[in-house]
């Protein structure tokens, strides 16, 4: 039977600022990638994030990010290797205490935002993020763009990795995603973006924006809930691979 | 046979900043505090950090502050006991994982600074902290000021504690210290210092500002390596104790 | 003819966290104060406010807090004198800077938050931002509680001063704001706020919360804009301030 | 009579961190460039900054830098034309509100660490920077880079300039600095430093790292203090300098 997960980025609160609809998407995901204070999230908004996931039998998976609070780690940084390091280590061991203090233990790693980028194409930075990650709990899933560099990494670090798609982002013919600055790069369209997802979980492949059908591994979906709209997409997307006998379910288990 | 913890808050650099005399600290105590990003330190000092304390077979602890990297951790802010327990559990997950990442584990918490000294008053913040180091780690020791609410939170709450005390401060007669703007606050002559010390352990009492003999616990204490001289005053006390047949160990042993 | 201010604390964004309703509620104000990037508000978030109050001729002034963004300024800091007069200094100069790139001149200051709260009670820190509000700039107006300690620092550094009332909030006998904590601090129906507001200022009374008529000067009404329905009373109180013939300006006019 | 301007980046310390050596350092040079918060200094050090350089008659300027405390500036960040001129604004009017407290002003500024690197040859962020500098105040001379993007940017917004020099760095052919990275970046021989100042400032040449003679623009030096060396190296280029007959004055007057 095929299976797979459906990941969030949430926890993305900080302080009286509100972000997200941590509340509806939660329960609909299958991983929950919360974040741990240096571009979003704060020790409260990271307890409450993970009591809401743990009550809903969601993997729990830390979200670093760059230290760039006012960017909300969009922004590309000039890190070295052993700074990007010592973050992700430090934010993960961060909230696998707010975890443990709650019982649970964390699943999955992924990196947020520009951290994220840079770790997809540059092979030092993302050895560095497999190097954290593996130094702290060699059994947590490393989650990454599918076909990047930090997969590879993850690989030789000797960690289980997740190849991650989106279903609504066009892909370029060598498997990136094509910039958002690109008119085509965000596809609105629930029943495409539905559609694609089937087609790379089923036969592994993908339409590139220059219309080449191209090789790519899902193993993990990134949805959002920025919006009640996008909630509701999660909802049919859910649906759509439930009719497909789709399983859904976390890498890690 | 008599035994002793003698503890240093370190770790203090932050970034380009550098803070206190670490190298020739750390060999010379047998508890680290090691600061946790809040008040001082970041990833990359508390690895560093970290691996001075493992090489030379140093306790390491948590050395959790108030989210004040301006003031130092030292301004009193009015944080309530939810907020307390989660940054206490945020900043041992974080150091715990950095440790995690060289196998080593933690063994102490001792809170810094404005925390440390609200604590030692106020049963709902000290309660706080004490819930925040149980439910990471049972096994951690807490450090607090002696017969300090903190030691009775940290009983209550099923946690081993160590009591602090400090040769170089002057104490209330009801075991406080007496506030540094006091111009006999502090005592500077070394000989004094570890006399005051030796009777403390081996009388459990000490001579308060107004000349009256008090009980006091001393299980730990706490010194400083801010200039060469007070790390020569370390040596000193360390020679001072061998001589008085005193053993020096952590708590945790 | 009687004449008064309303104000509204508005520039609270920060990053890609948004809060508040500005488009909505500046042009419903006569004094807009903004956040200057301590406890909210950055650079960006400034230069669009400023442009916004300027587009509606709104008087601009700086609403400094404390150096707390996680706590949103909102809690208590143990600063010294010195401390709050560099932090209040700093902050309405990088207001000016932002204004002034725009070709608008600050017109007052409200401190904000626990700083506003602890200036309002406290002689030596409210001295202390009078004294940086004049060294800037002696025709800046000073916002404050009436009846409080701030308001005393502002005659007492030569400035002008502004007292502020708030329609929604019941008081102490003695001119102080009941605390929040009790169930009767926050008034709900509309009716009532603008009538005590009309009676603070036809009469220059209010009825204290233990039944008392108090005497109160009302020069700048406090409004908020958080909610639809709150940007919705603060049309109904303009609405009744013209009807009742009182003129709605800044005092800096 | 020749003259040039010898500057300094002082104000670099942070709360409880100490960094540099100002108080030698300031008053031997003409211009001294603070640091504004972002990247180092807070509001009480820069008025103590201030006020070293008031009382010793040195023009001030501001030294803003990328929001990076943890990085001191010095990594780059991928930051918009916008978000560079916001920083730019906000953080010479807080300086400028420091000095205007001590009845000075503000006469220069120089970007700090990554950001001056950024702005020496991306024209659209030293565009971003000239335009937020103009829009404060159009008296203030932009220091950057000898033959940088940034003095272009300068020239085109109606900006006086100075075209900043380094004794002690290797310069490309191309009229940029030689990476720290390579070996030969840094000339330590001070007497090799003082020659090559006097060549550019009288011939307006310099020898590029492969034996060209380039030519090279000096109306400011580029002077450090972090060393009781250091300082001693500016005295005697002060008095190099002074033999040779060229007057010491900031470009502003």
């Amino acid at each position: 039977m095929l299976h797979v997960d459906v990941n969030a980025d949430v926890g993305e609160s900080f302080g009286a600022w509100s972000m997200g609809n941590d509340a509806s998407l939660i329960p609909l995901v299958t991983s929950a990638n919360i974040a741990c204070g240096f571009h979003a999230g704060d020790p409260g908004v990271m307890r409450a994030t993970v009591s809401m996931a743990r009550e809903h039998g969601v993997a729990i998976g830390a979200h670093p990010g760059l230290p760039d609070l006012s960017g909300f780690g969009r922004r590309e940084l000039q890190v070295t290797p052993i700074e990007v390091e010592d973050l992700v280590v430090y934010q993960i061991g961060a909230l696998a205490g707010v975890a443990a203090a709650q019982g649970v233990k964390l699943r999955h790693v992924k990196p947020h935002g520009a951290l994220y980028n840079m770790a997809a194409r540059d092979a030092r930075l993302a050895d560095a993020i497999a190097r954290g990650v593996a130094s702290i709990d060699r059994t947590l899933v490393l989650f990454a763009l599918s076909g990047s560099a930090l997969i590879d990494a993850g690989v030789r670090a000797g960690l289980r990795t997740a190849s991650e798609v989106f279903g609504d982002r066009a892909y370029q013919a060598d498997g990136t995603l094509v910039s958002r600055r690109h008119h085509a790069a965000v596809i609105h369209d629930p029943k495409t973006v539905t559609s694609r997802l089937l087609q790379m979980l089923k036969s592994g492949t993908v339409e590139s924006i220059d219309g080449r059908l191209i090789a790519i591994k899902a193993e993990t979906i990134c949805v959002h809930g920025d919006t009640p709209r996008a909630v509701e997409m999660v909802r049919a997307l859910r649906d759509a691979l439930g009719e497909a006998g789709i399983e859904l379910r976390p890498p890690s288990e």
